[in-house]
């Protein structure tokens, strides 16, 4: 491409309405435009990025044996209905009356169509396992549409299903997609996790969220530096310590901590370390207070707390009055010593391993300090309450837990049943029975993948794209075409020759300063820069910087070749 | 591809409520599933098709140097109010309420949001000319959706819009689009024609429709064998017959025709040819009834009929009564003989040169013979009225017409300011003047292609593809591949070889008996089959057929492959 015949669009402003970095840099490097609140316009140069994952996606689910189709974006009511998400799916659906007042919505997903088609289409167990699989623009009514695409409203999305007899054969498939999966964000070059996921309330068998890491993710990842081991934060587990509990040595005695009431204050006031302390949370369980108990320097772990079937899935704290009736004290200075029989001790299984710790002392302004478990405090139970932190022990056993932050950009699920059973979507098996088929899916947000990308990989200059993705690998810059034949054909005959040799370059022959000619390359992060200018034409060589380089250097074409190919 | 692993589902029924060829031949290949009225799936097998046909507009929009970028399918009703198509497109136009009662449709052209795109980015005449263009899900909510694809709701659609500061640059890009939709078509391996069309109401300076010519097309065209010229018929010119009238002969005479009305029992009961009879036709103009005189086998063409001053746009007939009034006689006795002088008499170019000729007699049940104009009827103006017939002269003086019926599938058009006026998209022009920008729009109907490519091309036993349309070009059968390892062995290493010269074959592994496997790939429309069986083996040749021939031959392996090559 020449970028004479071209439409590039970078602009030097900040846009003020832009918070996250992908956003600013796409609109700063005009790879999409605005059209209204989450919806965008993908440029010439931001097309080319987004049909270059578009492809490795289909590339890769092709080879893993995924067949593609087509489905409407527009999908009858009357679908949606059958698996109840018409009313359930909640307000991030849009929903459409056509002329004749039948109802409709835009495809946020398209469980019921593929369901509905395979229910028409799949008759015996011998047509299955198959995948299905479409890239196609969705819609969700995102109450707050925010960060450009990384969370538009119309966005594309490659979305499969599968279709089985046989849980066996859903794993396999299942397990396939996720090598798919992981090797489409190898070859993107990105830096990413799949990431053992909670199943909520869908429910289902097995999940895997895989994310980019970047430090503007939304959510937190523990992985370790040993093992493929990763895990959402909510569902990583804390091992229990592989030390036994010390044997008492100190005293109970109470201390006077007249304003100190969080953990690091009672902690530096009384001179010992947070590990040493154990802090206590009251809740409100299914049947009264629940006390919930983990050492001073953990978090607790709500969805791991909501697992207690002491506790309701979502548990609240209990408010300053339940608390001042259950312990005649106030937040602050509750401790497991003393606290009345009725409320179950719940303790984490790091707290639980502690001797001569602190804690609260249940009256106003004290605390306990030598405290021990079983001769001063009740332990009703021991569990894992605690997020897990940097340097824990991985839960598989093999090297210890790090912390990142991750943008999802892809989730592999087992179904199960639950949409096959809603549209009665069954085969004849092997003994002529139908059979309810069992169900997986696999989404990938290519169009998030492209801001999950910038997240990660940019600096102050711009975008630093993989390879895989950039819209062009090498950028042919000119300096001063017009003024100079000799460099103009110079450079004309680089841009073809690495065109020859299958290297896809950019040749900008706009003409512009050489100054803001790199400020733009840099900006829409081409990986390779090639200065061709009259300097360099008169020594034989050619001014190369990778993007990441922090100097320029001198190469001669063959070595350049050698270098791109 | 390996059809054991693929999703292959013909059915043999006709489905009921289909009703053109390629309606009930996508479905029986099972290329499209309905979902809902207009909306359709497309299966894997469609779905290849569909991307071939994507993948070839694709390349030559970018050898045109069209710019590929993607529109949001949803947009906003200010941007629509401001051309006033909010109102003005009709109930064809989806309209949608978001979760903030905020309104918006699904663009089924994108006219508005590429001008608000241009008027944003496009400042400069030094950034024109430049022409976008995008391939994407289009929504037109169609009174009567019908005929599958040809005619639904949610189709695919490639939509290009070009910028300009001059009608000049307009015409150069018109041009370029003109050949790259040529080139689309052509590769495709269709029969079209690029046909003249009316610019109708949109205004606008020329227009040529991409007609795919099959005898079921809605249009009826005129196009000479001896040049390019090809147009709408309502839109091709009946040139003037080269002779001139012959001088009276005969004398006037009025004639008995007691039950004869229309010219070809006039002429059957007269003894004359319908060349030589005059038909009339009153019709409401707009100042009282107007008489229109043609030869008596042709036929008016109401879009000329339109064009004349004396008539409205839209053309009716006078009634019974308003005829009985004027003349004194019915429908099917009227002529141009003695009708009341506040009638003009526009006679088309055909009628007006004939001489001794017979017309209706103005009165109850007679008609008149040896009638002349001039000496015995008025002529207030001669003008082109007919439809042009097979083996008229074609009007650019080169071959003689014939007539086709097409299908429209793409449609270039020269838009001019219209857009860019109402949303005031300017650029400075080189004397750093604001001036609103020339605009050109280019369409294909990419979906609609493949059901037109199957109602030109198909046969009793089902579609006939063109090599570059068809879902793969070679079927390799295989006779009971269960029952030969070798047969398996010799089709799979065949299957491999093809691929390996990059030929595109799909293996019919799937063990079906050869009389239905033959009838699936006849169905499906492979130009190519092989068969491999212990016959052919032992003979060692392979038996071919092109889709096409009426016979199969036996080739040698190398045979093959310098056919297919």
């Amino acid at each position: 491409m020449r970028l004479s015949q071209f439409h590039l669009a970078t602009v030097k402003e900040v846009p003020a309405d832009a918070e996250i970095a992908s956003h600013q840099l796409m609109l700063r490097a005009g790879m999409i435009r605005k059209l209204a609140s989450g919806l965008y316009t993908w440029s010439p140069l931001g097309l080319r990025v987004l049909r270059k994952v578009e492809r490795i996606v289909r590339e890769e689910m092709d080879r893993a044996g995924a067949l593609e189709l087509l489905m409407p974006t527009i999908q009858p009511r009357e679908l949606w209905e059958e698996t109840g998400r018409w009313a359930k799916f909640g307000p991030q659906l849009l929903k459409i009356r056509d002329r004749k007042e039948q109802e409709f919505c835009y495809a946020p997903t398209a469980e019921e169509v593929i369901t509905d088609y395979a229910r028409n289409e799949l008759k015996s167990y011998k047509q299955l396992p198959v995948n299905f699989y479409q890239i196609q623009t969705k819609f969700r009514d995102e109450i707050r549409p925010r960060f450009g695409v990384m969370r538009a409203r119309e966005f594309l999305m490659k979305d499969a299903y599968s279709f089985h007899l046989t849980q066996e054969s859903l794993a396999e498939t299942y397990a396939a997609m996720y090598q798919a999966y992981s090797r489409v964000f190898t070859r993107l070059g990105l830096t990413f996790r799949a990431v053992q996921a909670d199943t909520g309330a869908i429910g289902g068998n097995a999940s895997h969220e895989f994310q980019v890491l970047a430090d503007s993710g939304e959510d937190a990842i523990a992985f370790s530096d040993g093992s493929d081991y990763a895990a959402n934060l909510e569902k990583a587990e804390a091992l229990a310590p592989a030390a036994a509990r010390p044997a008492a040595a100190a005293t109970l005695q109470r201390v006077d901590t007249p304003t100190q009431k969080t953990i690091d204050d009672v902690s530096a006031f009384l001179k010992v370390s947070p590990r040493q302390c154990v802090k206590t949370l009251l809740v409100r369980g299914r049947d009264g207070l629940v006390a919930l108990c983990l050492r001073g320097d953990h978090e607790i772990n709500e969805v791991k707390a909501g697992k207690l079937a002491e506790l309701p899935d979502e548990s609240v704290l209990a408010s300053e009055e339940e608390i001042l009736a259950a312990t005649g004290t106030r937040p602050g200075f509750i401790g497991p010593v003393g606290l009345p029989e009725s409320i179950p001790v719940i303790v984490d299984r790091d707290a639980a391993v502690l001797a001569d710790f602190v804690c609260g002392g249940n009256a106003d302004r004290t605390h306990y300090s030598g405290a021990n478990w079983e001769r001063d405090a009740r332990i009703t139970r021991i569990a894992d309450l605690r997020n897990v932190v940097e340097g824990d022990l991985s839960p598989d056993g093999h090297g210890v837990l790090h912390i990142a932050r991750g943008i999802e950009v892809g989730h592999v699920f087992q179904l199960g049943t639950k949409y096959a059973e809603a549209l009665d979507a069954s085969v004849v098996d092997e003994t002529g029975k139908l059979q309810v088929m069992t169900m997986g899916c696999y989404g990938i947000g290519v169009s998030r993948i492209v801001a999950a990308a910038i997240e990660q990989r940019h600096d102050d200059a711009g975008i630093v794209w993989p390879e895989a993705m950039a819209p062009w690998r090498v950028a042919v810059c000119v300096i001063n075409p017009k003024h100079s034949p000799a460099v103009s054909a110079a450079a004309e005959a680089l841009y073809q020759a690495l065109g020859e040799r299958g290297i896809e370059a950019v040749l900008d022959d706009r003409g512009v300063r050489a100054g803001s000619m790199f400020a733009d390359m840099e900006l829409i992060g081409i990986p390779h820069r090639v200065v061709v200018s009259e300097r360099g034409l008169a020594a034989g060589t050619l001014e190369y910087r990778g993007r990441e380089d922090s100097e320029s250097r001198s190469l001669g074409e063959d070595e350049l070749f050698a270098l791109l190919a």
